[in-house]
C-alpha cells in the first residue's frame, strides 16, 4: 500500500496544478490529465472527465506503474498508460502533466504527422532541466492520435528510451505531454513549451 | 405553475454561467442569452439587455415552451424560441446557451452562407456527449441571421430534427447555440465548442 | 458650482470604468482618458498621465464645457476638448470613454487616412443605442491624428453634427473615442466597438 | 553596506512588478529578472531561477555596479551585468526590467539580426519619458544572444552611450530590456514598448 499523507501531499500539487492549467486555457471542457509520484509503485493520477479547474480530493485516485488501479472502484484517466510508462522508465521523474491547449493542438495538425519540431536559439529552452544555453537543439517529436493507448504508450516509451533528453511530446490534434522531477519544475516545463509553441506557431502566421 | 425553488435552482446556474462566460469573452455588451429546464413545460430564461458578467436573480424570468412568460411582466429575450424549440424537440435537454464569441462570428461570416463547419481528428471532438473517439466526423451547421427569430427557430429544428447528433450551430455574424443535459454539460459543450472553433480559425490564419 | 454630491457619484464611476477597461487591455501606460456629465456646464474628467488601472478620487477633476478646470489647479488630460465638445453638442450624452487597445491602434494605421470602417451583418450592432437590426451600416470614421487638440475637436464635432448616428470615432494610431448617455451605456459601447474591431482585423488577418 | 529600509522597499517594488509581468504573461517559467536601485552604489535584484510571480523577499538579492553579490551566498541572476551597465551609465535610473514575452521574441527572431525597430505615428510613443509628441522616431534595437554576458553588456552601453533616449531593447530570441527612474515609470515602459510591439507584429500578420 502506499502512504497516505505522501498521496495527499501529491493530490493537493495536482489540484492546485489543475486551477493554474486550466486557468491558462490549456486544459479546456474536462480535457487534459495529470500524475504525480507517490513512491516507486504508486501514482495519484486525475480521475476521468473531471473539470480540470476544480478538482477536488475525490478526483484523485492510485494506480500502480501498470495503470491498474490501487484501493479504488474509480475509472483513471484513460491515457493512464501514457503516463505510467514514464515514471516507469525515468526514476527520477515525479510529475506528468497532459494538457491541451489550442497552440499545441493547431501546431499537430498543421505539421505532416511524424514529424518533429526543433527549438533553436530561443532563450527558453534553458527553462526545460539540463540545458545551460539556447544554442543546442530541443526536439518535440509528434505522434499520430490513436485511441490505441497501449500502442501509444510503447512507441512513446521506445521514442524516450533512444532520445533521453527530448522534454516532452505531442499527439496529433490531442496535446501535449510533458515531465519533471518535481511538480513545480513540471509546471515550468509546461510553460516553457506553450511559450516555445505560441512563438513556432507566431512564425508561421507572420510567415503565411 | 412551476416549483419556485426549481426555478430558483436554475436562476443561479444561469448567473454562475454569465459570470464565467462574460469573463471569457464570448457574452460581452449584453449579448448573448442562456435557459435552464425547471420542468415539462416551464423554461428558466435571461430577461433582455441584461450584463450577462452581472446576471441577478430579478434578471432571470420564466417562459413556457411556446415562449411565452410565465408569472411576469418582463419581456424575455427576442430569441426566445430559438430556445423554446430545442427543448421541445429533445426531452433530455436540460440548458442551451447562446454565446458571442468574436471566433465564432469571424468563422460564421468567412464560410460561405448555409454551409457547414466539420471538425474532424481532433481529441476533444470527445468533449461532445455521446463521442467516443476522434474519428468520426462532428458537423456545425451556420444559418443567415435574420431578425425573423420564428423562421430561424423553425429551420434550426428542422435541421436538428434531421442531424440528432448535431452539437450545436452558428448563425451567421451572430454566434453559436448549444445544449445539454446539465448547465455543467452545456458548458462543457461550450468549451468545446470554441476550442475547436479557434483551432480552425488559426488554420485558416496559417495557411492564408 | 456643481453639486459636489453628484461629482462624487460620476467619479466613482470613471474610477470603476477604469478598473475594467485598464483590465481589459484597453488603456495600457497611462494612455486613454475618461468623463462623464455633472450637469449642463460641468464635467467630471481624468487628471492628465494616471494609472488607468488605479483611479483614485483625487485622479477626477471637474472642466466647464471649454475644457477648463473648475476649482482646481490639476491639469486635466491634454484631450480634454475632444470630450467637451461632444457633451456641448449632444445635451443626452452623460459618459464619453478615450480607449487606446492594440485592435484600435493597428486597425486606424492599417487603413487609409480619412477612410471610414463600416460595420454591416453583424449582430452586435444591435448594442449601440438606437440600433434594432443587423441590416444597416455602422459607420466610424478614422481621423489623423495630431497634436493640435483644438483642430481635432473642430474637425471631429463638425463630423458629429453631420452623422447623428455615428457610434464612435478613431484617431490614427491613437485609439478610440465613444460616448453613451450613462456610463453602463457607454462602456457597452465600448465593448461593442472592441469586439467589431476585433472581428475587422481577424477578417483582414485570415484573408491576407 | 547598504540601507536595509531602502532595500526592502525595493525588494517589495521587486516582488509586486513581478506579479503584474508574470501575471500579463511577460515572464513565463522562470524566465527574466528585475532590479531597482538602492544607492549609488548597490542594486537590489532577482536571485537565478525564480517564479517571477511569487517572489519573496529571500528572493532578492543585492550587488554592486561590478555586479559582485553584496552580504549574500545567493548567485544572482545570469544577466547581472546587464543591469548594472544601464545603473552605472545612468545615474537617474532606479529600476530595470527584463522581461520575456512571445511578440519580444518572435519579433526579434523575425527581423534580421542587428536591425533596429522604428515607433512612428504612435500617440503610445509619448509613454517614454521625455516624449511629448507622436511625431518623433522611437529607435529600439535588436542585439544578437549569447550566453557571454560580458561582451553583451559591453555592447549595449556602447549602444546606449550612442543613443542616450533609447527607451529600451531586445535580444534576439530572449526578449526586452527597459528601465526607468521609479519602477511605476520603468512598468509603464515596458507596458507601452509591449504595446507598441504588438501593434508592429500585427501589422506583419495582416500584411503576410
Amino acid at each position: 500500500m502506499f502512504d497516505l499523507h505522501k498521496f495527499s501531499l501529491r493530490a493537493q500539487e495536482i489540484i492546485e496544478a489543475g486551477k493554474f492549467l486550466y486557468g491558462a486555457g490549456w486544459s479546456p471542457a474536462t480535457s487534459s490529465n495529470y500524475s504525480a509520484r507517490i513512491d516507486d509503485a504508486n501514482i495519484a493520477i486525475t480521475v476521468s472527465g473531471k473539470h480540470k479547474g476544480r478538482l477536488q480530493a475525490q478526483d484523485i485516485m492510485v494506480v500502480d506503474l501498470q495503470g491498474r488501479a490501487v484501493a479504488s472502484q474509480m475509472k483513471s484517466s484513460a491515457e493512464t498508460l501514457l503516463h505510467t510508462v514514464i515514471y516507469d522508465l525515468k526514476p527520477n521523474v515525479g510529475a506528468v502533466l497532459h494538457t491541451h491547449s489550442v497552440n499545441a493542438t493547431v501546431l499537430s495538425r498543421a505539421l505532416r504527422p511524424n514529424t518533429e519540431i526543433v527549438f533553436e536559439d530561443y532563450e527558453l529552452q534553458k527553462a526545460f532541466r539540463g540545458v545551460y544555453t539556447h544554442e543546442g537543439r530541443c526536439v518535440v517529436p509528434i505522434f499520430d492520435n490513436t485511441q490505441d493507448i497501449e500502442a501509444l504508450s510503447a512507441l512513446s516509451v521506445e521514442y524516450l528510451k533512444e532520445h533521453s533528453d527530448c522534454p516532452g511530446y505531442l499527439i496529433r490534434g490531442h496535446g501535449m505531454y510533458t515531465w519533471g522531477e518535481t511538480m513545480a519544475e513540471c509546471l515550468r516545463h509546461v510553460e516553457a513549451m506553450e511559450f516555445l509553441l505560441a512563438c513556432e506557431l507566431e512564425m508561421m502566421r507572420i510567415k503565411s
